[in-house]
C-alpha cells in the first residue's frame, strides 16, 4: 500500500528560494491563444526568474507579440519513490530585456543545458509566489 | 566543466508511453485569462490522458466554465546532475468525464499522491504529442 501525501503551504520567500537553488522549471505562456508549457533552466536574481531562450521560439514569439505577457513559472523536486518534496508556482509578466545594459552577464548566470545558441532574455517579475511541501502529515 | 545537451526528437508514440509510465506531470490552462501551471497524477489509457482533481480547483473550476478546454500536459524525466533524460508535450482538449458510466473505474485507476477527497474526472484528448530526449550527442 502506497501512502499518500499531504501538502503544507511554504512561505513565499522560501518557496523563492528553493526554486532558485533548483535551475530547471516550466513556463506556461499563452501561444496563439493556447496555453502552452516549456521546460527551461532559470535563475533567480533580485526576486526576479531570469530565463534565457531564442527569439524564434515559441515562447520568444509570444513575448515578442505581446508585452508584459502574463505567464506562470513552475519547478518541483518530488522524489517519485517516497512522493516527498516540494512544488513552487510563481505568476508574474514576463518582459524581454535582452537590450538591457545588463542583459548579457544576466544570461551567463542562466546554465542552459541545451547546446543550442540562445539570444533572447526574458525577466519574470513575481506577482503572486505559492509553494507546497508534500509531507508525510505526521 | 559541465556538459551540455542535444535534444533529439522522440516518436510520438514512444513520447506517449512515456508519459504513461510517468504517472506525474503538470497541465497548463486558462485561469481567469491567465496561462497557468497546476502538478498532478495522470494515467494513460487508450490515448487519452486521465487526471482526477476536484471540482473546486482551479483547474476544476476552468473545465467546468469552458467545455473542451485547449490545455497542453507536459511531463519530464531529466536527472538534474547528469542532465539526461526526456520531456514529452501533449496539446490537446480536456473535458469533465465525471458522469461517464466508466468515470470512477477510470479515476481509480490514477494513483493520486495527495491525501485529500477528489471528485472530477478529467479526460485529455491529445492533438499533438512531441517528446525530446536529452543527449550527450555523441
Amino acid at each position: 500500500m502506497e501512502s499518500q501525501r499531504v501538502p503544507v503551504e511554504l512561505d513565499p520567500k522560501l518557496a523563492l528560494e528553493l526554486l532558485g537553488r533548483a535551475g530547471f522549471g516550466r513556463v506556461a505562456f499563452l501561444s496563439d491563444g493556447v496555453p502552452t508549457i516549456r521546460p527551461l533552466n532559470h535563475v533567480v536574481l533580485d526576486g526576479r526568474i531570469i530565463i534565457y531562450t531564442r527569439h524564434t521560439s515559441a515562447l520568444g514569439r509570444a513575448i515578442r507579440h505581446q508585452a508584459d505577457s502574463r505567464v506562470t513559472y513552475q519547478a518541483d523536486e518530488i522524489e517519485p519513490r517516497t512522493r516527498l518534496g516540494w512544488s513552487v508556482l510563481v505568476t508574474g509578466t514576463a518582459t524581454d530585456i535582452s537590450r538591457d545594459p545588463h542583459a548579457e552577464q544576466l544570461a551567463l548566470q542562466v546554465q542552459s543545458w541545451m547546446k543550442h545558441p540562445l539570444d533572447m532574455v526574458i525577466a519574470i517579475e513575481p506577482q503572486a509566489v505559492t509553494g507546497l511541501r508534500l509531507t508525510t502529515g505526521s
